[in-house]
């Protein structure tokens, strides 16, 4: 792991050098040497370019030296394009040259497996010694847009250079990262730099955004992630962009299983579970989307609106000429979390005014007398922005800016609102052809064309907007070690458990009747029985608990009972004990967890029992630790929370006992994340409201025995 | 009512008339009496064209007529544009003088409120009594695209004519239909009719669907439909769509309830629930999509590929020249249900010797090798498609067809395969200029810019390829009537749903200690009392219900104090008896139940009880009847089915017995359509495997207690 302070170090030299050495630098367009090369002189970058090649010569008409020694001066940045076999050669002379960055094109290393993955090391070490940024391999390189610094090979620059703008653009994958480039530039955003980092031997994705959130000329950071290798680091990013401001919008790439698999085979990475991004993105404050597309409407967004004019809320009035319109954007909005109030009695007023058979409730249909009458829209695109019920206003079009004579008061009605109400929010559902819509933009319009897309790129904005303060990273919690004990049986989990906060219900662990019987009168009846044994992990599988024992007779019974039938099935196992438990009465059973994220560390979850978890999938994940207002979220998240909120006329839970179990849990998985894999605890009963909650058993999973399993 | 044999009847006058009156015909073209008239000479429409105008005089440089009477020959049709107070008198002049169809673009009927719904009954009166087919009012008219017939003044019209083509439109909404209309042409979709149906005094959704499906010239058809006022007449146009071997992609507006409530306000009619649509369109064998884009993209398809190359599966292999494209492309087959299955041996190996270093498993990454070799293109295309482990391909490329140099390589690989597998289902989810993607369709590949619209549309088309023979619509279902006395009781409905086939428990309605004695004697315990009294519909509020009754002791205590309570709680209620009942004791509750759909008919829900049906809303939805292998379906369609099939070393239950009854009560609801509104049976006990399904409580609600309700 890379110290965090180095998170975007020395990443400048990738897109303001002043000079460039190109290693591998060839004639021929078609190569990954010959096309940087032909891009930085086409597209007239300023500073000095070096070609070199081992045969030296003229290279696309320039001198090229034979080596990085030869040059004149040590170049600030080195696209180096060589053969695999000569890149450990190549990155050597750059560092031993003072090179500051230096960027490996070529591909053949981890993702080509074992050999590769050492050649690969080997090239991270020389960045490691030296200082000298490495930027792939296996990569597409780097673009700084102002300074016209081109380190790649991409196809989308071979007709043109994108304009100048306040978009970054980062990517692991090269191709993703092209794509969105390629798309921006056409849609008519402006970029300021794209990264992409392809096998991450040194710079990776949090570097990336770092370098994006340091760059005064970036104020959008747009990112395809596929995998993350190190938790921490990107933690450090997201707070970057945070700080400075930001949004940061992630297409994370590697959904479902089919995706994870293919993800695998292309980083060769572990790709961490869906769920998990989900919590730390989250976290993180950074907006999530869905697809390419999506990524680039946010984006766009973003970038045309300016950090003021965000959503506070999720409230919105839509306005349309046409009632088929109205109903397909009020689904899409109530799809995507957005409202639709009813708009205020005076605006409905004003509404009406101007067109009497309108439909003022919202959506707001103008009905065909927009294309008629010129003032109509005016009048009412007024009387809503006026009206402070709705945190922004869509405006949909079907083909008004495709007839120039309905452009024009399309235009006109819009610059108006615009000047009255400068910071309202007014987001164009609309087709327009690129120069009416570039207009647009440049008036503080969001347009997007699909309803969908744009009922989806609002409810990104309200995101947002609403974001609130990130969760804590939990970095305040000291890590201490449990006694090895603690993970031999149900009980001793249970203790260690219940010192740390986890209630559990009065239980003893006895060794004979007698004890069992004094363990009895001390905790009353209900009992349940269970066998205490290191080697068994599933009691019920051996014959191992007697649920409901309800007197001393039935307690001897069960005890001589209980012993005989493990005896019988699991001779081979040590029995240290029987636990005799009081038994829980009622309420409802939640499944709760930890698991350790090989990336991301302790994750806490918690699902009701049986069927709901595990077949229904529900469940809420957090990072740990969390307090109990993150838990008590965590639990009214769950779509099976009417179960312990009194639906169907059961009795409340006690649901602030079990966010405290939650917490508690939680607390104790990050204070041991370096020794416990694992925790279940299976159930935690939760009782009426005010009666508590309590584990009835648990498992801690040391560390150790997790790498075993795998 | 109409009859179903007028679905569709007499509407080719819509499309190819000979002749064309345009009542209030004007000089002004932003006017809707000035636009039909312009379209029609600027597009070059062959037939007669006849302006009427009160004022007659020359309009557009034609001779006007000052009515319908003074016109040399009845034309075949009428666009009638006047004031809506004078629509009835100019309706009645076109039926009078022999006009076959008129189409009523003007507005102000049932939509303003109930006077213009009065108004718009004696139109549709017209169009009874005369036999002249009346589109409207309301609505954006008919286009007949071979033919150059335009009755509309839609927008999309102002500055481009569609071509012609295989692709029909039909639409409540005058403005989705119009967009769609104008989309479809800008893709390069040839459009063979539209129509717009609006308020539908008489020509409705279904006659417009099958105009296109009698039509030759069409072979899919695209459908915006915001409601159905007649489920039967919907169905028998769907039959014959289905019959014609065409194509029904439908996108139901109106899902959500803010846009149901939208809905309700622009057309004046009740939609009907949209989990029904969604069982309906299903049922008929249409293709439901979310969104206009999709139905483009999916109509689209559909035409270039014609009926032969349907996918027969879900089986898609994948090939991309980047790996982050193939994970996005995984994660979004996935998403919409496609499976990526592992490829053959023999076409991996085929697919290493091209290229050493790709990825062969599914999705393939040909790297980037696909831009600097040409031949890699072919071979990998050639090897996958003749792999038969797979339905269809999906070629990806982000930026190939907009580099000259790769398109060349694309068009000619491309060309290639489709010489050599001229019936290969083979999607292209790309970018190209329209040129491109033009002469790409006519080689038959579907060309979907965004990766989830290209997986949608590939599910699509799997849908309709796939699609199973149409649920039968129970017109073999005699009506029967019912006895009053089955309304009346708990006791009274069972002993009908029991005859019917819905199996009970041994029951007895007694009226004494003594009955009840025998009764128990008879049934055996334990047994469940309830009260019978056709006054209390909820018999467990009144303390009407004792469970659990294990002796004869218990028996006369629990008959006792059950009369006493209901005596205490509800003194008015008419009590006709106990009902003394065998308990069920395990087994998977159910809650099962029909409700009549005000325009589809009656329908019959499933789901497993409690907080499954009513939180998690998790129940299948089914036209009645089903039989017993749908009955299955839907039981197995649950997301709670696990709990049915032995999930966590539960039982299994008997899921045979269950479908049975849900087929039985679908049978009764059917039967009983006429004078049953709804049936609840809460629960049906679902026992282990072999030992049956059981309705434990049962409630009828008669028809005219529903409408009371309302």
């Amino acid at each position: 792991m890379q110290a965090l302070v180095e998170v975007g170090r020395g990443l400048e030299a990738l897109f303001s050098p002043r000079s460039i050495a190109i290693l591998g630098a060839s004639d021929d367009v078609t190569k990954i040497g010959g096309r940087p090369l032909q891009f930085l002189r086409k597209y007239g970058y300023a500073g000095r370019i070096y070609p070199v090649n081992r045969k030296a010569g003229v290279v696309q008409t320039l001198q090229a030296h034979a080596s990085v020694a030869d040059l004149p001066e040590a170049p600030e940045l080195a696209v180096i394009a060589v053969p695999p076999e000569g890149v450990l050669d190549a990155v050597e002379d750059c560092a031993g040259r003072g090179v500051r960055a230096a960027v490996v094109l070529s591909a053949g290393f981890s993702e080509m497996g074992e050999e590769g993955g050492r050649l690969q090391a080997r090239i991270a070490q020389v960045a490691r010694r030296s200082g000298m940024r490495i930027v792939g391999p296996n990569c597409l390189g780097a673009i700084g847009v102002p300074d016209r610094s081109i380190a790649t090979f991409s196809v989308a620059l071979e007709d043109t250079f994108p304009a100048a703008g306040p978009v970054g653009i980062v990517s692991q994958s090269g191709n993703l990262g092209s794509y969105t480039l390629r798309l921006a530039s056409e849609r008519g955003l402006g970029i300021s730099r794209m990264l992409t980092t392809g096998n991450e031997c040194d710079v990776d994705i949090a570097d990336a955004i770092a370098s994006l959130a340091t760059d005064p000329g970036t104020s959008v950071i747009l990112c395809c992630m596929e995998t993350c290798r190190d938790g921490a680091r990107l933690h450090k990013a997201m707070a970057m962009a945070r700080e400075a401001g930001k949004p940061l919008v992630v297409l994370k790439v590697g959904v479902s299983e089919a995706g994870s698999a293919a993800a695998a085979s292309h980083t060769g990475a572990l790709a961490g579970s869906d769920a998990v991004f989900d919590v730390v993105l989250r976290n993180g404050g950074a907006i999530r989307v869905p697809s390419i597309e999506q990524l680039l409407e946010v984006g766009h967004a973003l970038a045309v609106l300016g950090p003021d004019r965000l959503p506070r809320g999720n409230k919105v009035a839509v306005l349309t000429a046409s009632g088929g319109f109205g109903v397909l954007l009020a689904d899409a909005a109530s799809a995507h979390g957005l409202a639709l109030p009813r708009l205020a009695a005076p605006t409905r007023e004003r509404i009406l005014q101007v067109v009497p058979f309108a439909s003022p409730a919202n959506p707001v249909d103008m009905t065909a007398q927009v294309s008629s009458r010129p003032e109509v829209l005016a009048k009412v695109l007024a009387a809503v922005a006026e009206d402070d019920s709705c945190d922004a206003l869509v405006l949909q079009s079907a083909n008004a800016f495709h007839v120039p004579r309905l452009r024009e008061v399309f235009l006109t009605a819009l610059a108006q609102v615009r000047k009255e109400h400068p910071s309202r929010l007014i987001v164009l559902c609309a087709r327009a052809p690129q120069e009416v819509r570039t207009q647009l933009n440049a008036m503080g319009f969001p347009v997007v064309e699909g309803i969908d897309a744009a009922c989806a790129t609002l409810a990104a904005l309200v995101h947002f907007g609403a974001r609130a303060e990130p969760a804590s990273a939990g970095a305040a919690i000291e890590r201490e070690t449990l006694p090895a004990e603690a993970f031999a049986t149900e009980a001793s989990a249970k203790a260690a458990l219940a010192r740390a906060g986890l209630p559990v219900l009065k239980e003893a662990v006895v060794a004979s009747r007698d004890e069992a019987l004094a363990a009895a009168r001390d905790i009353g009846f209900p009992l349940v029985l269970k066998i205490v044994s290191p080697d068994i992990a599933h009691k019920t599988e051996v014959g191992g608990v007697v649920m409901d024992v309800r007197s001393e007779g039935q307690l001897i019974e069960a005890y001589e009972s209980l012993l005989a039938r493990v005896a019988h099935k699991a001779p081979q196992a040590r029995v240290t004990g029987v636990l005799v438990a009081q038994m829980a009465q009622g309420g409802v059973e939640l499944i709760l967890g930890t698991r350790k994220d090989p990336v991301f560390g302790p994750m806490v979850m918690v699902g009701l029992g049986g069927i709901f978890a595990e077949v229904l999938k529900d469940v809420a994940l957090q990072s740990a630790p969390v307090d109990e207002a993150q838990a008590t979220a965590m639990l009214r998240s769950l779509k099976a929370f009417p179960l312990l909120d009194g639906a169907r006329g059961r009795p409340k839970a006690d649901v602030q006992a079990a966010a405290r179990a939650v917490a508690a849990l939680s607390c104790f998985a990050a204070r041991h994340a370096g020794e416990v894999a694992e925790i279940d605890i299976n159930p935690l009963v939760v009782l009426e409201a005010g009666k508590g909650a309590f584990a009835l058993d648990a498992l801690l999973i040391p560390e150790q025995a997790e790498k075993g399993k795998q």
